[in-house]
């Protein structure tokens, strides 16, 4: 089957499938449109996933399309931004038709679960690689950056940590426990944090999401602000599958694995008190901005290649 | 050298050269922001490109660079749309620092050249290959799209046609005559014709660039018009240097070879005439849209196979 025929049998459905109100020709031109709407502007970033170095080699084609757009969107929450469209470069060894029916439909419930519409895209021959760009809108100015945190404001996370980087372990289990399970869940469906994303912009000072490891992105955070931070790891939110499947281990996990798409937020005291409910039930409070650079974990500076240059832990 | 520091080193640099009025937050956040002006639209498009594929094997970066971002460019110039800003997402099978030199030349040479700003992008491991997404605007309504060509519509091309395609022949020429040098050229250096795309606003009723081949790229404008085309190939702009070096050749490389990156548009005769001289003079009248769908070439009605759908003839 050529290109062609691919593309319009697997994608164009999905395009058709979830609307965005801002997209205004979508596949099938040279390019496509989006008309942002008056005192709003576009945020976008772009995520390339690699076999073998982001994915398991020979990963469900479901769970990759799903985590794709997971992972990429999740950008977009860390920015506050409200999801829009995407683009899809999709390279593949072969037109396995099979395969591409598995990852459309991940994509495609992926796409309808966050809202976010497919916009364009580009099929070519080679070694499995995907990279997405995702766009979004906020309000003029109010996206969320890395630079805001100020020293004395509060460093939160969202949902819990490690789940993801625990099932790496039991990514062959064929029939796993409940808790092997659950964390398994967390790695395959991960659920970027759109709403909790747009409802802290004007709470939150700063804003990652944590693709890479807690330390490493929020090393981001610190650097781009010019501080550094205190964290007491007593308090990171720990599920308790991760706690039962891996006990002392567990806290190590929050603190250096990725994959979990959670939010890592600074936000002033005052503003933390005033926030609404709903949005403080969702973080826990791990920590506090520093001036002096570095990070102090349990009282104790860490070095700064533990978990900060996470490039040098990834193949 | 880790990725943050190679990234910084060879592409931060990029983003301060050429601005974009319209690009609000560059590289180093989550997402970046794009703020375009009132009463225009976002026009974007996202392409691959794969070693061994799309480039050959061991190309010199300094071309690869530069090929890349005007391949990309090339679909907002067809969409008669002003360049503002575009993503990068290279995937490297190591951080050879003198590759990555030599391709941040080329790409910073034509972000200067087509006035188009790097705002983003990702690095990752694995085999090489290149995705880019290219950000332009146009005023609501006037990007140029591939659905308005209707029956009587003239048939125009830019520049010349198949020099890409005839250096192909030449890659590993050392001692290159002067013919060869000039389609040599075509190929490492294509300029994608920006100016004239936003000149034929309101002129063209549909526009394609010719990446694939005309043939092939024509073909994507009657099917999405529903009309049909009858091409003179005695009309088909050739260079000297072509002509000299493939003889009877020469015409079917202009037909069928792609990368040449012209535009190929359809224009109502009544606008033809009242088209600026400077737009007519950079075009060639080569048919004329025909009611009927299929593709006339010399009066003959041409085999859909031969050059509709170039993935059948491409790797």
């Amino acid at each position: 089957m050529g290109e062609f025929e691919l593309i319009r049998r697997y994608f164009l459905p999905l395009a058709g499938q979830q609307r965005s109100r801002s997209l205004i020709l979508g596949p099938g031109d040279d390019c496509a449109i989006q008309r942002i709407p008056e005192g709003r502007e576009l945020v976008f970033s772009i995520d390339t996933l690699v076999e073998g170095v982001h994915f398991p080699v020979n990963y469900r084609p479901e769970f990759l399309g799903w985590r794709a757009l997971a992972a990429a969107t999740s950008d977009l929450a860390a920015m506050g931004a409200a999801p829009e469209c995407f683009t899809l470069a999709l390279t593949l060894p072969a037109g396995d038709e099979q395969w591409l029916a598995g990852f459309a439909e991940g994509l495609g419930r992926a796409s309808m679960e966050f809202g976010i519409a497919l916009a364009g895209g580009d099929t070519t021959s080679g070694p499995l690689t995907l990279t997405l760009q995702v766009h979004g809108t906020v309000e003029h100015g109010s996206a969320i950056r890395r630079t805001g945190a100020r020293p004395g404001d509060l460093i939160a996370v969202s949902g819990t940590l490690g789940d993801a980087g625990a099932a790496l372990d039991y990514l062959n289990e064929t029939s796993p426990s409940p808790d092997v399970a659950a964390v398994l869940d967390r790695y395959h469906s991960p659920q970027p944090r759109l709403a909790l994303g747009q409802a802290v912009r004007g709470i939150a000072s700063a804003a990652v999401d944590i693709s890479d490891g807690l330390l490493a992105d929020l090393g981001h955070i610190l650097k781009a602000s010019g501080v550094g931070a205190s964290i007491d790891s007593a308090r990171l939110p720990l599920s308790l599958p991760l706690k039962r499947l891996k006990g002392e281990g567990a806290p190590g996990l929050a603190l250096r694995a990725g994959d979990d798409y959670e939010l890592c937020l600074t936000i002033p005291t005052e503003r933390w008190g005033q926030a609404p409910q709903e949005v403080r039930q969702q973080l826990s409070v791990i920590g506090v901005v520093e001036a002096s650079p570095g990070l102090i974990l349990d009282g104790t500076l860490c070095d700064a290649d533990d978990g900060f240059d996470h490039f040098r832990s990834r193949p």
